[in-house]
């Protein structure tokens, strides 16, 4: 199987740098979580990586081959579009027969499966639909599409509860009968914790991370108790955010701890989940 | 300070009926969460009363005049807006002027304020600007026009976890300073549950609740135990919704509890939140 390799990509919109000089790969048969803050450029690193915008300098391959303009490696590739990129009138049942047409094989069992579950009417056409249901309308697709690499931008945006629960678990089912690629880009960051296997946190125009998830929590702390032993405790450390209320500070660390360093009693050591790294790791750094 | 009176209010779009004869109040300086699943009508409710969409039947009043094609009565009234509905080519700042020519005295300084600490950009153009930051702009506007009753159709929607906290911040704190009335319609159930006094809760055409949040919670109980002691214990209950795990089982119902009623040691009841009592009273009848 093939591996997607993304190389000095740069993206600069006249002054402004978007993206600066990232080079990562994206592996067969795993989930990705893409994160990053509104305005980090998630979307256009998606739409670049999808040859729906052109980089300023680097370059995708495919394995060997460049993905720009290169219909046999585009093939291998479906990033959840804008429904604006339909004609006008299109029927949900029309997003389903161009993705037939354009990758071949579509899933066409499991989405009129996954449209009655999901209560959307494959008759109904997009531009009557609501927020939530032209997701859904959009999610099915990604679903059922015969493609390597499926890219998801903003997969949950407008669904309620229920149908979130419902998306992560047709996700997990057909990426077990069926392995293929999955980048998730959202911000429901708790929601998606157990899903996806590796993360890119993107700030600053960069990756400050590039992590199994598994590692990346498995240094991801918070250290409360009195300030002044919490203070002590962690001045080797780089703290990324804190917060203090009465005389009880805790601050949130992601790198390993020493475990030679004697940890005092009234100090409280506790591992944090995505969001709360995540949020340490970005938001943090501004205060 | 006037009341908004929607009255045996319907819609129908050819044979479905989408809201089902709704009677209910909007009360000055009041803060409401409006939530049904997908589909259920929220943004077509929210149009109507917005004069953006006709009803097939009822009436709804500012006091005592209809607020169909009534300037004044519309004056008082902001409806989050599609972003399509600008001028293309439109800017941040110009959706600042439109609401401030459309209602007057628009707040500048707090937009300002805003604009720096949401990080948008005033010159950007709309059509430029991602979903979060998109959603943003809108907001700002909606927090800042100048009207009585202002509703906001999916306020996060692709908003980063950050930006949320700041937008429910804001939120509190304009409406402390100058009391109005706002109505959320959302999916992050859980994140408004400790922002809004009264929710309505749409489900197939009708406002199966209309309710203060607190009184709702009040009655809202998960309870646990041995199968044959919950069904004993709740056989007089109305169960929306249950699991079993092993010999477990969970029953939620949204309802005052007997205080008579001796329970058996075994058995646990705890409270729930909006999110938990929302889908039971909407899923769980599905099951």
């Amino acid at each position: 199987m093939a591996t997607l390799k993304i190389n000095q990509l740069t993206k600069r919109f006249g002054n402004h740098v978007i993206l600066d000089n990232l080079t990562f790969q994206i592996e067969p048969n795993k989930i990705y979580g893409l994160l990053g803050q509104n305005g980090a450029g998630k979307s256009t690193l998606l739409n670049i990586i999808n040859n729906r915008n052109f980089p300023t300098d680097g370059e995708i391959h495919l394995d060997n081959s460049t993905v720009n303009n290169n219909h046999d490696a585009l093939q291998k590739l479906f990033l959840m579009s804008e429904t604006s990129m339909y004609p006008k009138r299109s029927r949900v049942s029309d997003m389903f027969q161009l993705a037939n047409d354009g990758y071949g094989q579509f899933n066409f069992a499991m989405a009129h499966r996954l449209t009655h579950s999901f209560g959307v009417d494959e008759k109904a056409h997009l531009s009557n639909l609501s927020t939530g249901l032209t997701t859904i309308a959009k999610l099915i697709t990604a679903l059922c599409v015969n493609a390597d690499f499926i890219f998801l931008d903003e997969p949950t945006l407008g669904l309620d509860a229920g149908h979130r629960e419902l998306f992560y678990r047709e996700l997990m089912k057909t990426y077990e009968e069926r392995p293929r690629t999955f980048v998730l880009s959202t911000h429901l960051i708790s929601e998606i914790q157990n899903l996806v296997e590796h993360v890119w946190i993107l700030d600053h125009h960069q990756f400050i991370r590039n992590e199994d998830v598994n590692d990346l929590l498995a240094n991801a702390y918070a250290i409360s108790g009195p300030s002044k032993l919490v203070d002590e405790y962690t001045s080797d450390l780089t703290i990324l955010d804190q917060q203090t209320l009465s005389n009880i500070k805790t601050v949130y660390v992601v790198q390993p701890l020493s475990e030679n360093k004697v940890i005092p009693d009234q100090i409280k050591i506790e591992h944090i989940d995505l969001q709360r790294a995540f949020t340490a790791l970005t938001i943090g750094k501004e205060n």
